[in-house]
């Protein structure tokens, strides 16, 4: 799976698109930044997410796995020093160090209840004064929203954004140099009344509309 | 149907009862406003929604639909010039020019987002003064709430409000002249956990308790 | 029922154990306050509920219902005067007089508008200072909590609390002498893709993570 | 409740009307049933339920229950001796004795099982001719029917009718002298995709119809 | 809707394809039926459903309904004489004359009842003879199968047939001349855990099965 | 996990104990036939299942999978030439030679379509006497069932068997000698109305019901 996206994207990206990739689950964002890794070097990455998904070395007795991405991603120089924000982190699972990886790449985390302190304008502002002018990649794990507005994902954590402090956070990052996107973890058959696939698709075209004003 | 309602409702109006009216789709509240032009000559209207209601001339190739109520309303003169406040309003749908007839007719806009900026106590203050001692009519459509907490109607949009920000905007309300109400668009079928109409019953409650001390 | 719990609630607090209770509904906070006055002595309570449980003298002809449990404990004196928090407080279903009994306690009644006014971390702040040195109980009604984050519950209220205000209160008590808590209310039978119990699962740790920094 | 019930069935049944009345649980039976016995002297009965609903002296602490009203029904001679027909008993709870009122009654007792062996034609065929002449009350507890079928109700014990076989049960039944009949243990909140609801309408629909073709 | 969908069907047709068709609801079945007259004359038609769709000359004020499309074929000669077969007939909507225009075109009706006494093997043996080498449509609507087993669709009734017989209804027809099939009414906003949409799906496997061994 | 559960099942069996395993996937089912093995050499089998569950030599790149058990089972000799029963295969998923493996161990399989022919009694009385005497495990993948009454479970296939013929393949079994049970693919996030894991509780009181007339 991983060479077959990586393969598939590089080639979207040969022809000047910006990929948009739809999960199952966030395994499928490593193979999309070492793709882009090839054209543009490494790359500004927001991570939207309740989990960090720096994992590892092994999760469930393998080296990859949905919780391991990002983990991958900074060791393989996929993603440049201090230029990953990480928004919506929270949940009782951490263990002292789970942040270790993350900071040791100053990357910048933002936790759910960050966000009801300094508000998601306020995040969207950092990140854009942070990334300026880099090439950015949004990754988006849909359970970086409460299950309440998002109860079809497989490991929903209670205390997450709403759906308007998501579709604001993707407006506010409107004017930087958006160069690709994923939106992962949508799990229909958990879902009730169609509320995450619905709000996937909201939040993918939030997206895409960044691209007609970025730059 | 739209005859049939405007009768009933003109007898209401007639014994000096206040309507509260329960859809169904949003297509009741043009015969109700009709009604209540013939008493009452152009109204003010709070009209609570993710949609602006105004499109047409033709909506899947007929006049009068449940995306058209307002546009009537507007080109019949049933509400008063600068007397239409929309609240609630967002969505991936709109077209260049959706606005213009509101804004042909100085009606107040509030978007989803301006609720999260302005805060739902404003815009009911806002309303208040803007309405002051005139006739004010409620349409209510549930979509103007969040999915998360209505998922049960036909044509949801993620951002909404809560339900708290709805029951406040209609306490804020408390003061003005109101003589009538609808709440539309609650569809059991598509619900989970009674949340839609749970809270339809609440908000027409906090509706009913505006009579009390409308002066 | 009441006689079991008291007695086995007493057991485990003489091994100095603080008793984390279940529900089932509110009943079971009455037996578990005359354990732990017999224990301490009249305690200090955060009651989370959208109700004020304090009807009576009887409901639907018994004196003993999951509407009673805090006249009772008032009225046996198990709760110190002054030192009742009332947090989440809602709905239409009150009759004049209702607060008379929290009143003549001199309890701390927060409705769940007041959150949205004063916000949760004020309310934490007021309790830890009202509560200062107390043995504490925290009682967790999760229908304080908006039916959309909770909907597997017997008796819910639209405009309550959201998930990260739930959070964030019980986070707000750190430092506070906490002594025991219950949550209840949780229906599985009438929750939608497990919300109410994961965020009930996570009330109960953000509770037991309390007695780490309680002093 | 049982006052209240038995008063108003038996206003009805001095107009000459047959009572259909919808639970709520199955105690509204014994009410009923009284109310027939005061006009008809006993009367047969045709018991459609998973359980046989004979328990006590007491359930929970009460001598009146959801569990006891056919037990009350017989000791107090409402039903005429030998003209209890059970039909759809089924589950794991069942104790030994637990038949010993309707054997001492000389009920009939089709299980769930019998009915795959005799067919539903059989069992109304051998109702028709026992109960012949006789005035016949039908009580229909809807988890006489399989949980597939009808989700909705309070104590679901797999392996039951279907719906065909219940609107079966019931047409077979063309021809008895019907004096009323209740639905019930219908509960909506436990129910799905309304099939429980609309199930329960569909059989109310077809012991009307029986009184068409009655006598 | 109509003519777009006789046009395409046709050009389907005359590269020698059976058309399946998949709804939205059973208005499509009339032009599907239209361009199947162009091509091969009057079909042979099995229609599977729980209503007759035969009502006319106007529903809800139009001619064009989804009750409607089997009056309309039959009026238009679209099926031959003696070569319509209903499958599945029931509820409590049925009015004196109903099926009198089933009846006038000579077709053979088959109730949900009936169904259950002479068994669905028996009913595809009858099909399969009544229709020896003529052209067969089936139309197939999932309200034709009991709600417990398709509850995603618009207008379910209780005592429909099971997921195996409706399997095995279609595997009977193995051997007749198949020119098309269509399975409409399937709603995905009113499915419970995809039952409706899963069991569609294998209606359709079994359908183009058909295929494989009609001579 | 294959060698935790082989080690428990074996120290229950040498206290005499008949395991009752609750899955899970139905990988379990081939660590507990090891340890069966071990105490009484190649055991007799009835695999009740919608699928074979004999693929291999790997499903998605590993030898293990929930799809592999019976394949290993039958490959390592843990079942008895001619004493493997499976009960209620059907589905599109089949390949030629699926049944290959079975067929060399001269296994006897119904399909659900079977079960509607012979009937699930004939199938029970042919179980007992091919294995009569031997040591029986029963083996219970809740999707043999139909999704109408298992919604529950990963791999739904329509056209099962009803939760009455499941309970009545059980009875049947009575004078067997069962040395173990399991009952797998139950999974409750998918589940409505906990009607799967009622059946199942229900599946696995049928089973215990069994050793007290085993012999």
């Amino acid at each position: 799976m991983r060479e077959a996206v990586q393969r598939d994207v590089a080639l979207l990206l040969k022809d000047g698109v910006a990929p948009f990739v739809v999960g199952g689950d966030h395994s499928v964002a490593l193979p999309v930044l070492r793709a882009l890794h090839e054209k543009h070097g490494p790359v500004a990455v927001v991570h939207v997410d309740a989990h960090l998904d720096t994992s590892g070395p092994e999760v469930w007795g393998t080296p990859y796995h949905h919780g391991t991405p990002f983990r991958h991603a900074l060791e393989e120089g996929l993603i440049e020093r201090g230029a990953l924000v990480q928004v919506g982190l929270r949940g009782p699972w951490g263990r002292p160090g789970d942040r270790d990886l993350s900071i040791a790449h100053e990357a910048r985390c933002y936790t759910a209840e960050d966000l009801t302190r300094v508000g998601v304008r306020a995040v969207s502002l950092d990140v854009r004064e942070r990334l300026h002018g880099k090439p950015v990649y949004v990754s988006f794990d849909v359970d970086a929203i409460d299950p309440a507005f998002a109860p079809g994902t497989g490991t929903p954590v209670p205390g997450g954004m709403t759906s308007m402090e998501a579709l604001q956070l993707l407006r506010g990052l409107a004017g930087t140099n958006l160069v690709g996107m994923d939106l992962v973890e949508v799990c229909p058959a958990l879902d009730h009344a169609d509320l995450t696939s619905l709000l996937g698709a909201h939040l993918l075209f939030e997206g895409l509309a960044l691209l007609g004003v970025t730059k």
